[in-house]
């Protein structure tokens, strides 16, 4: 069985990375059923210059580059943060098995709030809530908002 | 005024292009106030192994490169088929002002149809449906598909 709180805090980890490159602090993970990560990511948005660098869009494209296909429904994904519709619709088209979320999001998460996307998408990947890491990944963003507002 | 004809139509040269090259037949652009395209994409997603590379995304993640920031506020966005949820909210999230569709996709769409993006975006794009140019695209994905049964 896969070491879920290793791998959450592996994405805490890559989330803390991304918030001192002055990103907002997010990571993702990919892992294989045995719970060996397999590609990561943490939110590179603003040094890539394109919204399609989302740790979750970002890790679901290096890990097809390192497969040599799109499908990657061997698969599984976590995240320091509720994937918005964005990533959301990306782990349902690259049919990941789940979707392990350290903190959801009220504002702009696409799975468990607003669009709901798995409710709509073909594939439905198996949704896991660890929200005793919650405060983790929100003190984190808060943080980071916080010292933005300050410059 | 921008010539939305003239746009649409090459989005739907792209996607004849796109399935030339084996992928699901999807063209993409960006174009300014004035009409002038300044980026555009074919769907790359089997050739670039990953779910991030539909025609949509691809043209904002070139366009963002182009620009050298993520924020696409002052560009339009023009495709020959309905945004999936996930191209949808990532027009939303580079803010682009206008999407403009020649075909709805009523089975993975996520504008018009299904997880409806822009109902729960922050930022809602003004979204144009030119509804003439639906057989041409259409037509373009129906012969796809029937070839691929073929193989």
């Amino acid at each position: 069985m896969p070491d879920l709180d290793k791998i959450i805090q592996r994405t805490l980890q890559l989330a803390e990375s991304a918030g001192e490159n002055d990103e907002v602090p997010v990571g993702a993970v990919i892992y294989d059923d045995e719970g060996n990560i397999v590609a990561e990511s943490e939110n590179k948005t603003r040094r890539e210059h394109s919204v399609s660098f989302h740790a979750e869009l970002a890790v679901i494209a290096q890990m097809g580059s390192k497969k040599g296909s799109e499908n990657l429904s061997e698969y599984h994904l976590a995240t320091s943060l509720e994937p918005c519709a964005m990533c959301a619709q990306a782990i349902a088209w690259a049919k990941l098995k789940t979707v392990v979320i350290a903190c959801d999001d009220e504002k702009s998460g696409g799975v468990l709030h607003n669009a709901k996307v798995f409710e709509h998408s073909h594939h439905k990947p198996e949704v896991i809530y660890l929200d005793s890491y919650k405060e983790q990944s929100a003190n984190l963003l808060k943080q980071f908002f916080k010292k933005k507002r300050k410059k």
